[in-house]
Formats: C-alpha cells, sequence, structure tokens
C-alpha cells in the first residue's frame, strides 16, 4: 500500500461516507431526516407571492416531438401500435430512442430571449426540466455521461445557461427532476429487487441532485417520478434534511410533495398532489396547479393543432381560481429540439402577461378571501390583498350591472375597475347586503380584457 | 436507317416541333401570341368572386428555415454574411443546398387536414408553390430529374396530392411557378448571353410548365421569378396562346401579370403588380393583393416570434380594404419542412374564417361601390353586391352613433349589422344628406368581431 | 420584339443549330457522318503502345457500397428481393437512391495519391467514371444540374481534379460515359416511344458528351449504355465525325464500340466487345479486355472477401494472354465513398507494377507474334518487339528446362531472362527445330516472379 | 420505515458489502489478494499451447476511423492540431466524439464469418475489446449505460454474439478490457483526487468487470490502460483473488499483467510488459506479444495504405521469433465500423493460416528450446516438443546447405521438411559437432512457403 494511496478499507469507507458526510447535520441544524420534523419548515415566503411560473418540458424527445414526452416509454415501455408504427414509418430498424440524441440540437437556444418573453408573461418563476423519465440531464451530470446535454446533442449546459437572465431580472429559478429513470438498467435492477436494494439511488440519484443544488443553487426543485418506490428507497427524508439543514440554498428553497408513492399531497413543501390537479374548497397547505399549454402533451409536438391549446380565456380564468383558493399556476411550455419556444405559446404568454400588468393586482401576493367564490348568476372569484377585496367575473351582464352577495359595503367603500379610472357606482342590496356594482360601458378597450378585476375598498 | 427511327432530319424537326405543336392554335383558336390578343381575354368569373385566398410557399428552403425562402440566393447568390456563417455554425465544410433535400421529409404532410383548415378559413382558392426559385418542384417533373419532391424529400407528389381534397370541397386551385431558377447551369448560361439563347426555356421552362397544366389542371397560373429577362425570351405570349386555347384549362384558367421583365402591371391577366402591393385608388382591372402571414418571410422561419405575425385585426382589415377596391387578397403561410401549417398561422385563419362566416356576405362576389372609403372621423369602406351596400368599421365610435357621408337613405332604407337581428335604427344628416347610425350596445360577441359590417338596402 | 432579342423564330432555329453548328464539318473534314468513313480512321498509336490500363467506377453506388455498381436498377430496375431486403432492413421507408448523393462525400479523394498509385502499377491510361448508367455526374455537368458530384455529395471536380496528376505522370486520360441513365425521365420517354423521338440525346446526350470533350480534352471515350437502343437515336456517327473531324482532340482520341445496339464487335475505334471478353485466335481489330479485381462487381462492396478478387498470378497471366493477342487490358478498381482505393488493390496494382517493372519490356509497344501461344506440356506465349522474341511461362519445368516448337534459333540466337543478368544455355531441338531452354535454378527473387520472360534475340 | 424495505443503514450496508461479498473468500479459497499469492498461481495450459492469437479492436472509433483508436484523445485530450483539423474539415462546428455512436452501425457484422476467418487462420483464442479507453461498451453493460453497443449504433451483444462461433470452434474467447476512461467524470474526478478517492472504480469498473465474466465467461481478461493509478486504486487484487476463487471462470482463467501503474512485466498471469514488446534472452515467465497489422494504428483507418501493412513474411517471422522465445503472437486486426475485417487483413491471416497448417506441428504446444537462436550465416530458430526439435529459417542458402551448429546429432538422428515428403539427407560437421542440411530444390511450392520449417528428431 503506497502512502499516497488510502488502504482499501479506509477508501471504501470514504467512499460509502461521502454521501453520508454530504447529508450529515451541521451544528445548528434544525430538520431531522423524518417528516414530521420536514413538514414542518415554514414555506419561504417568495413562492406564495409569485402566484404564476411557467413551466418548460425539453429533452430528446423534442426531436421525435410526437406524441408526447412520454415518448420512449409509449414506444418500448408500453409497445403501443401507434409509436410503433411512426417508428417503422420514419426511421431505419434498430433506430433505439437515444439515437435521437444527436439530433437535439438546440440551435437557436437564446436563453436572453427566453427570458424576456419569461418576464413579459408575468411569470415570477420558472421550471425547466433538468433531467425527465429519459434520464437525459440538460446540464453535465457527472453520473449521466455521454447522455446529457453538453456530451451529446447541444454541446451545452442548458440548465447554466438560462440562471443568470433569469436573476437579473428577479424571476426565482425552479429546477425539475425526475427520481426514476425508465430504462436505467440500475433501477430496473432495484425495481426488479422490489426496491430493496438502492444500486440506482446510491449511483445515480443522490449524488445527481446533490450536484444540482450545489452547481445551480436553484429556488425550488420540482421532483417527479416517484411514484413507484417508497420515499424511504429514494433516502428523501435525508435528502431534504441536507437541503434545508446545510445546502447553499436552505433559506430559499422550495420543494414539492413527490418524494415516494406515498408522499403526495401529504409531504414536502408545497403539494402538487396530481398533474392539473384542481381542489374544490381551500386547501389547507400551499398548493400549485401545473398544467400544460398543449392540451395534450407537455413536451413539443409538431404535430400539435392550434385547437388543442388553451386559448387565452381559458388560461386567465384558470389563473384566477387557482390563486381564490391559495394556489400556484404554474403553466407549461415544451420548446422545440432548436430551443424555439412555438410562437403560439409565446403569444398565449404574451397575453397573460398584458392582462396581468392591469390585473396582477389583485394576483401577486394576494390572499384566499373569507369568501373564494359566488355562483350565482355567473361564476365570481376573489382575493384579498392587504384590506382590500378582489373580484374577478368573465361574463360580461346583459344589464351592465354586477351583482355580489359576499362583500358587505361600508359607507366608505369604494369600488373600481383595474384598468379604468375613477370610481363605479354602487348600490347596497336591500334584501341580503350585497353589492350592485354598475360597470362601465364596455369599450373594445375593456372587452377586450377577458377577465375583469374590481377592486373594493373598505368593505367587509 | 432502320424503319423503326424517323431520320436524322426528320427527327430533328420533331423535337424542334414537339412545344410548337403543343403551342400550335386549334381549328377554332381565338387568341394569337401577342398581348392585345391576350389581354383582351375576359377574365373567368370565378376569380373576382372569390376575394380570399391561400398562398402557400413550401420547398426546400423549408429545411433550413431561416432567413427566408431566398436563403439559397442570400447565401450563394449575395453571399450575405450573416447567411454564411450560419452555414457555418450548423454544418459542415462544404455542405450545400441540394444537400438540403433529403431533409426535407414531409412527413407529416397531410392534405386532407390542410384542406380542412384551408376551408375553415374561407379562402376560396389556394396557390401552392409547385416550385421556387431554387428550381426544386413539388411534383415529378420530367424534366427537374432528382430536383423534385418524388425523387428527393418526401418521395410524394406534393403538387398532386392536395388537389384532389381542395376539389372535393370547390376551393380552385392556384399553382404558383417561377420561371427564373438562380442557379439553374442553363439558366445562367442563358443570362451570360444577354438572354439571346434560350436553352433554359426550351429545355425547362416550356416543358415543365406544359406538363404542369396537362397533370394537374389547375385554375390559375400565379407565375413569378419573370424579372430578369424579357417576356420575349420566356417565350409567354405563345404559352398563354396555347393555354387560352388548347389547353385542358382553357375555360377557367386564370394567370397573373408576372410574364417578362416588362409585363408586370401592363400584360397577362389579373394584375398582382409588385408583391403586396396595394393601390390608392380603386384600379381599372382585377388585381390581386399578396401578403404574409410572417411579416419576414414568406417560407417558414424555424425562429419566427408571435411578434412577427400579422395580428387578427391587421389581416381582417387589410381583406376589407383590399375588396373594396375591387382586388383579391392572397394570404401566404409557410408550412413546416415536416408538412404542418404552425399553430399560429392556423389560429389566424380560423379566425378569419370564422369573422367571413358573418362577414362574407359583403366580401365574397361583391364589387367595388361608387365610394370606396370614407375617412371622415374614422376609416370606413364600402363594397356593394346586387343593390345592398355593405358598410365596414373597426373603430367604434365613443357615442354609438356611425356617421356616415356618402350612403343617400330613401324611405324604404333599412341597416342592420351582420351578425346582429333586426333592424338598427338610423337618422338622415340634415346638413350633407349623410346617414347617422345608431349602433347596438357592443355586447362581448359583437366587440369580437373586430371589423363591423352594416347592410344597407335601399341607399342610393 | 425587343431589339436585343433574336425573333422567335430566330431563336428557335439558333437552339436547333446549336447542336447542328457544333457537329458541323468544319473546312479542312475528313470523315462523314457514316460508319464506313468512321471505321477507316486509324486508331492513335499511344493505345496499342500502352498495353496496360486502369478502370475506375467510382459514383453514388459506392454509398450502399453492396452488390455492385447496378444497385440502383437491382433494387428499383428489377426489384430483386435481396435489394429490397437491404434497403429495408437499413434505411427509413422512402429512401430513394438520390437521398444516398449526400453521403457520397470523397473526404479522403487524393488526386495525387491516385496518380502516384496508378504509376507505380505500370498503368499507360487510366478510365475513370465520367458518369455511369445512374446518371450522376462525377463533373459539374451542365446538363445534370442538382446531380453532380459538384452540386451533391463531394462538392469537388473529380474528374477534372485528376487530369493534371495523370498528364504529369504521361498517363493518358480516358473517360467512361453511359450513354443511357436507368432512370432518366426523358431517357424513359423515348424508350416507351421506341427510341422513336430523341428528347434524351437532345437535352442531355449530345451536349454532355461535347461539353465533357471541350473540358477535359480526354484521349479516350470508353463508351456504354448503348444496347437498348441503336446508334441512329444516339447519333453516334455524327458526334464520333465531330470528334475526329473539329473538336479539341481529333488528333489523340480514341473511342471503343459502344455506340449503338448493333456496334459492338463491329464499328467505332478498338473493340471491347463485351465485358471480360477474351477472343480465341488473334482478332483483326485493335481490342481491349476489360475485367475487375473484385471478381463479383466494378463498383466497391464494403463486404468484399479477399477471396473474392483476382490473384497477382491470375492478374499477371491474362495480362500476357490479352497483349499476346495483341489487345490491351484494362484492370478495374472500386474506390470507396471516401476516394480510398481499397488496401487489398492498391496492393494487387503495386505488385503488377513491380512485374511489370522487370517484363514490362517484352509488354509495352510488343506486338503479337507469328505464334500466339504454345501448348505443349505448359502454356507458353509470345509477343515481339522489333526483332525480339518475348517467352511468357508461368509452370516451371519439374527438369527446369524449357521446351519451345515454334521459335527457330539461328546461330546468332541469344536466351535471357528478363530480371537475371547474363545469357541462358539453350539447345536445338533434334526433331522439330524448336528450342530447348536451360532455366536458373529458381531463387526465392525468381519464384516471387510468378510469371517468367525470356527474351530470344535472333530467332526466326 | 416499511417491513419490505431495508432499513436505511442496513439498505447502506448491503450496498457496499455487494461487492465484498462478491469478492469474498469461499471456504475452498486458495488465493489472497496479494501480489505474493495471485502471482503463485500457474497458467492454465491452454494459453501456452495456443502460441497464436488475434486481437480485435473494434469500438466507436472505427466511425472517424482515422489516425488510430486514440482518436478521441488525440482530437480532445491532447488537442493535436491534425485532429482537430480533420474535425472541423469534416463535421459541423460542436460535433462531439459521442455524436459518432449512432454511426457505428455494425451493419455487415457476421460473427461466423468472423469465426470461420479466425479459424481459418491458425488462430487459438481471439481477444476482443470489450471496451476501449473511449468507455464504450461492446455488450449491454449496466454501468455504460446509453454508451454501449445495444443502447447506441449497432444495438447488438457484439460481445455476446461471437461467444458461440467461436466455442463452435474450440477457439478460446478473450476479452480486452481498458480500466481506465479518458472522458468518464468519475475518473476524472478520482484523477483530480490523485486517486485517493474510487469513485469510478466503486461505480463503474468493479461493477463492469465482474458483469463481463459472470455474462460471458471468458478464458482471458486482457486488461489495459491501467498506467495512471496504482493498482490499490484499481483494487486489481481483490478482483483478482475473486476471479481465481469464486468466479465461474476459475479455472481457465487467464489474465495479462496490466494491472496497476507498476504491475506491468511484474505481477499477474502472463506478461505483455509494453505494447510490441520483444524481449532479447528467454524470459521467466511466460510472455505474449502483441502486434498489429496496421502497422500505425491498432483501430481501423480508412485511409490505411497496403505499404503501412505488416507483410506475409513479417508476420510469419515474427510469430516464429516469438514463439521461439516461448511467447505468445497476438496479431490484431480493426474492423471496420460496418463489421467488416479489411480483405487486406483477411488475406494476411489466410496466409498465416496457410502456413500454419503445414508448419503449425513446431509452433503449436511447442517450447523453447535449449538454444532458441543461431545467428551464424543467417537466422535460424528453434522449438521443440516433446523430443523433437524444430528448425526455422527464412533465408534460402545460395547452394542448397544448410548448417546448423546446436543440434548434435545421433546415428538415429533424420532430418525432415514440413511439407515435403521424406527425409533430407545430413551430415554432421566435422569441426563443431553441428549439422549440415541437404536442402530439396526450392520449387515454387516450397519458396512460397517463406519460411521453411526443417523437423530434427533423434538429436541432443
Amino acid at each position: 500500500m503506497g502512502a499516497t494511496v488510502a488502504s482499501a478499507a479506509q477508501r471504501r469507507r470514504r467512499w460509502l461516507q461521502l454521501p453520508l458526510l454530504l447529508l450529515a447535520a451541521s451544528a445548528s441544524a434544525r430538520y431531522t431526516p423524518d417528516w414530521e420534523s420536514l413538514d414542518s419548515r415554514p414555506l419561504p415566503s417568495w413562492f406564495d407571492e409569485a402566484k404564476f411560473g411557467l413551466f418548460v418540458h425539453w429533452g430528446v424527445y423534442s426531436v421525435p416531438a410526437w406524441g408526447s414526452e412520454w415518448f420512449w416509454w409509449s414506444w418500448q415501455g408500453r409497445h403501443d401500435p401507434q409509436y410503433e408504427a411512426f417508428m417503422q414509418l420514419n426511421y431505419p430498424p434498430g433506430f433505439s430512442y437515444p439515437d435521437f440524441g444527436p439530433q437535439f440540437q438546440a440551435s437557436f437556444y437564446d436563453p436572453k430571449r427566453w427570458a424576456d418573453l419569461f418576464e413579459e408573461s408575468g411569470a415570477r418563476y420558472v421550471v425547466l426540466t433538468s433531467k425527465h423519465h429519459e434520464g437525459y440531464t440538460l446540464w453535465p451530470s457527472p453520473t449521466s455521461w455521454n447522455w446529457n446535454s453538453v456530451d451529446v446533442g447541444p454541446h451545452r449546459d442548458l440548465v447554466g445557461e438560462l440562471a443568470p437572465f433569469l436573476r437579473e431580472k428577479k424571476i426565482h429559478y425552479g429546477l425539475y427532476h425526475s427520481l426514476l429513470e425508465w430504462f436505467h438498467p440500475l433501477y430496473l435492477l432495484d425495481k426488479k429487487n422490489n426496491f430493496t436494494t438502492q444500486n440506482f439511488v446510491k449511483a445515480k440519484i443522490l449524488p445527481e441532485m446533490i450536484n444540482l443544488v450545489n452547481r445551480y443553487k436553484p429556488d425550488l426543485i420540482w421532483s417527479d417520478g416517484e411514484w413507484e418506490a417508497p420515499d424511504t428507497y429514494w433516502n428523501s427524508t435525508e435528502f431534504l434534511a441536507w437541503l434545508y439543514n446545510d445546502s447553499p440554498v436552505k433559506d430559499q428553497i422550495v420543494v414539492n410533495d413527490r418524494w415516494g408513492k406515498d408522499t403526495g399531497c401529504k409531504h414536502g413543501g408545497f403539494f402538487n398532489c396530481m398533474d392539473k390537479y384542481k381542489p374544490t374548497t381551500l386547501p389547507k397547505r400551499k398548493w400549485e396547479m401545473c398544467t400544460t399549454l398543449d392540451k395534450r402533451s407537455w413536451g413539443y409536438r409538431r404535430n400539435m393543432d392550434s385547437n388543442e391549446v388553451l386559448t387565452d380565456l381559458e388560461i386567465i380564468e384558470e389563473l384566477v381560481f387557482v390563486v381564490s383558493l391559495g394556489g400556484n399556476y404554474l403553466l407549461n411550455v415544451g420548446p422545440t429540439k432548436d430551443g424555439i419556444i412555438p410562437p403560439i405559446f409565446e403569444e398565449r404568454l404574451r397575453t397573460v402577461g398584458s392582462w396581468l400588468k392591469t390585473n396582477g393586482e389583485g394576483i401577486y401576493a394576494s390572499k384566499p378571501w373569507r369568501v373564494q367564490m359566488e355562483n350565482t348568476t355567473t361564476t365570481i372569484r376573489f382575493t384579498i390583498k392587504q384590506s382590500d377585496v378582489y373580484v374577478f367575473y368573465s361574463d360580461w351582464p346583459q344589464d351592465g350591472v354586477l351583482r355580489l352577495t359576499s362583500p358587505i359595503p361600508t359607507n366608505r367603500t369604494t369600488v373600481s375597475m383595474l384598468g379604468v379610472p375613477g370610481f363605479l357606482k354602487w348600490s347596497q342590496d336591500s334584501v341580503d347586503q350585497g353589492l350592485f356594482v354598475y360597470l362601465p360601458q364596455p369599450s373594445p378597450a375593456i372587452v377586450k380584457m377577458m377577465v375583469w378585476t374590481l377592486k373594493l375598498e373598505e368593505v367587509k
């Protein structure tokens, strides 16, 4: 044994301890690696104030760009005949999914242009898929050699390049990360062992997530791909304890609830529950609804039809709905393999941004009001900020009078419409003490708004 | 000389005569190959009635899909440094434009889906680039061997496949055809000879156009690429005489005015004059304005920004403007190399179609009125159909009263708004005998229309 | 009709006359466009003196490099199931032969290295396929736009680049040219018309051959692909009359006999008759045997086995056989798509060259002797140069004595072996007046020769 | 902690123990993980008897196929300007080495054809590069996901497919395996840490080698890439102890000496020492000389010249030299990316095989004689098998008498030449007691042998 080399035993121990060391509690540690402790951590305030975020699904699936981002699984996992036919029709026999890698070129990827658009959209945070279930990483992960965006395809650090532009605009940066990788041999091995072994977690997932956090210092980790194995397999509580106690992002970091097959809607940071999840009553814990502009896919599809895209109105109504119930709204776009956000998505984002410029006052940093919705003649939603109540509606009453039953006016009450100068006339409903608001003449400028916001001051 | 083979002299003569025979006047010929005769042909009526057409620019330029459909010329004709840099950055040294050919795959080209969309848009004719200046033909032209869509790339007859679907929907089918081909060696040879030789015209252009007409029997030939040489070089009058007298489409065929460097706005069928040409007063001859949804290109650009796309309002206002002056409006889309019409274009076309569903009554088969435009407080345009006058405006007057100075009401006059049941109130202007129309309350449904159409019956 | 442009009639005439002018007899013309006159032209002497040439088959077939240079025809002409399976197995559906074009890159094509090797081989002329039946030209033919080596693939003038290196080494340059093109639409049209039309010949073949001659001034045109149509279809006699009378190569040009379906072994310059043709007795007219190192293909095959390559001995014996009967030996190599002559071919050529260095004295510029072959105990062949008779044999007699029956010695007769200093002993056969030659001890150096040459001076 | 999942601590231990368990001594273990013990293992006898093996270098470097199999390192490790220029000239900017992966298609890989050729060559073992320094594995290694021949490129198990064909012919199967991987991030990390960490060895190398052994049960592991780190870093002694004690190949397995930077020529199984190493005197331990047909590369080079290939004579002389000194001769071929062994290599192998068919009697299973070489007038080498002494020479003496000084004849002594029937005359040297052998007349058949073998029976 030479002097420069540790003994085999020492070395073996060292290797083992590496993750332990990283996970070790620091002197001032507050969280223990169990859900009781971890769940008690207060969510950093930026997240609830942000309300509106953008999700970006980008990866090797953007090359076939057909079906959905689950392309690989649909084709070679569940052997969907449509996908098999697609491959037979368009590629030579034996073509494999990794063979798509070199075609993912991101030639037009311009992170500044992306950030400008994200800012225009009014989003306050952006979540990029650092790695989806395909396992391909959008940064040079040392445990994903030759299956990452620097080694194969774009030859660029896609995660890293976006960071400075977002930070310059004070947009928070979140990273989506899939725990499982459909076809990783070590994952398949553990799965075969009923997850009683952790080859994959130790060799791949923990080093990778730690690398991701240390390297990019994200504000948010959007975990996914947890559903097949318990959180104990994933070592999730150990990871989160390290993240909350000792990581470089321990103060601002926000996480979701996908850390094991039983943690969704139960443990973690904010709750995503299921994709596109919508509660019907006010949830107790901070939550987020994620959804996607292309109703049929999160990743880019070359053959997407404009009829399959959420309309401006659908988006804004959904945003208002979510915020009224205390949620955040995370809206997804899928860029092309060239790194272009399709113009129809761009246009949607700009429209939302334009709406938020006028109406964001009632959205950002708002709280749910004591009543979140009225559904008398038409649907009406509420938020509150300090003492001001905001009222959102999207059906313009025929007679120009909006009837509200929940707000109780006082004699100091004023009513205005965001984007319209001056106050509106109102009267009190003699029967149920609600408010009659006399809306302005719906000029083209007003009508274009699609969803209108009234601001009630001094109501109860 | 064997019995089965003509003598060399005979064969030589025959070869020569082949085009002559094709161009020869039939017994009942009416047009002679000179402009005086050809210009006198009445335009088949379908064209003027159609008013709205779609233009489709698709070709090998849809592969680099950058800059514009003039990619090849920009790169290797005028050596634009930006194009040279683009090639250096993205392709190996020595990569040539024809090397793009095999990548033009049209994998998702679904002519039925195209035709459905074209119908939804309200277009009454569609003009497809059968061949642009690059020379690549979208059909198996026998004089464009290995540089056409059946031999190289899609391996499909792109022109032919669309035809039955358009015909099923009674949409007229036009074919764009470029006379010049930037880099064809025979064209370059003739050009070097100051167009005193016609190697290119005889070996390529005439056989090709005749093949196109005989094979697809188009309703319209949209000629282009004429500007470097006189019509005598192109043998245009001979071709048109054949087309009008003896071709299988002699009755319905419509052509434009690009048949030689001095023919634009002077000779041929309808006038295009320049691209995006807009007259200021009522032209004497039937004309067409062609323009493109992507303001910066006719061919697809991968990096097109949504801000560079004509808005719904711009399109509808332009359509109304053109029709009020007796023109047709030909609106261009550039499909991707996969054969997809980008969703943002799709959406625009659907919006126009939706507008035309309500307002097309004042557009299709209309004629210019004695007054085409008023510009008092706001811009107002007119058309007439039979005795009904249609009034188009896009600025909603603050006081809800539209002032018209040109129509003179009678006591049988009625005024209605397309899409709104019933009649509107009106009064006569005591001063200048114009009409005051009392508009309806602008409900969201009305406001969404963007441009409104009034129908005046029994006015003078 | 403008002043700068000829009248339509004039122009039409000019176009017609273009080939006529080129074919027109000059003042001092000696040959008329008929076989009697053309066949009477003496063959330029360089060709008979050269004896040994190399043939190079190179084209787009070097990309699939499987089966043979007839790949396209085997696949899509006669639909050989093996070829169809090969395509299905290795390429996406719809892949076409022209799609191979961009993969023909000639990255390592180094014409100097080729010329060095050709010189080492002892060849005195080289025939390169300027265009095979696929129609792809290895030079920028103006009538083969986008289907030539400058537009597609190598982006280099493959024909032109080799010329200066051959000329520097005084190796004559021949160009193989296929008249027919399997899939050219104009050829197929003429074929359908039973070759009573000449669209293809006029628009493609004549301009192309004239271009080839004027541009590269070859020493030899090796015509092929003539077999489906009579020479009158190809206008062969007119072309040859121009070539012999007025072309820039009229003095040195040599051609073969493939000018129409009935001309082989009958008309033209030297005779090729069929591929790999071997006469059994001394032909009356100068002939050439063409054959190929790869026994199964003229074009490169990636999966060629070394057992399928002619051996050194086979080549040398065949060369001697051919030369003894007054023929030239044209030995073919098929370079890879990269432009590499496979090392096993290289090695064969070097071995031949090494043999010729010693034995070429009896080969180059020799003539057939009055007896070309003896076949008593073993096969023996003869040539003569001036008065010296050369004797070639490849079986070393067991007793070291070579018995010759044809040469009649005189008392001044000397016998030597090329490559061995000094004279050999000999005695006269008392019975039939032949010669007994006492061979030297077969040292390794001698044995390596494989075929031995004796030089007999002063025999009858 | 659920019942189905081990405790974190347990799991952690299990992970650690996995390799330990594999490495654990079985009940009957004989070797301890130290060199003293391991070096004492007798070499399985098949290896020394085999004498002649073939080496096959095949990998992603067979795609650029230029320079050598060190392409990646030359280009991006030492930044050789020639390699940088090669890439710039032939590939688009940003093209990476892993991008070559999908082009490695092995379309013509026919392991039966390989095995037939290997048998024809007379080789008794074959060593295939299961993984070279590039890290790409020719089998689906679970720790080389998406960088192996099943995931990327051929989509076949190249290692596995060859096995049955070799075994059918009783050719032993060896697997070359590189310990280091130039660009593996974990290796680079350990290297940066001066090899005091073993991230790479634990996560990659040990699992991989164990997988290779268990999966293919090779007869030989030809280790390489050891030179930058000590054997303690590689855990070599532990691996070898497992291999010798407990692996499924513990009885027949043979290894070389490349297990750490100081082990070459010192420890392990047989000695390779350096590439192409040739001792000058009889080594004490079994050794092997590896060399390559292409003198300039082990991997295929597209532009290899036939002059750069070892000649038949060079190969046979080297084989005889090596065997006379007790070594094995391992001769390398580099197949193309298509899986073809270039014909010139094929031919060499067939020639060696043909020589061995006659002369192998003195090679296979022979031992070094008490004298290995004489160098009096010409070089003469010896081997012995049982009591027969074999004499090899390649210079044919001018006078046909071979003079041997070392063998001492007896009165029972006989001398024969392999391939020639009967006995040769001999006499004893009166001076130094050596042997004069009277060689036969060198017929062409004899001369073709290049190196001749005499068999001396009953000499001392």
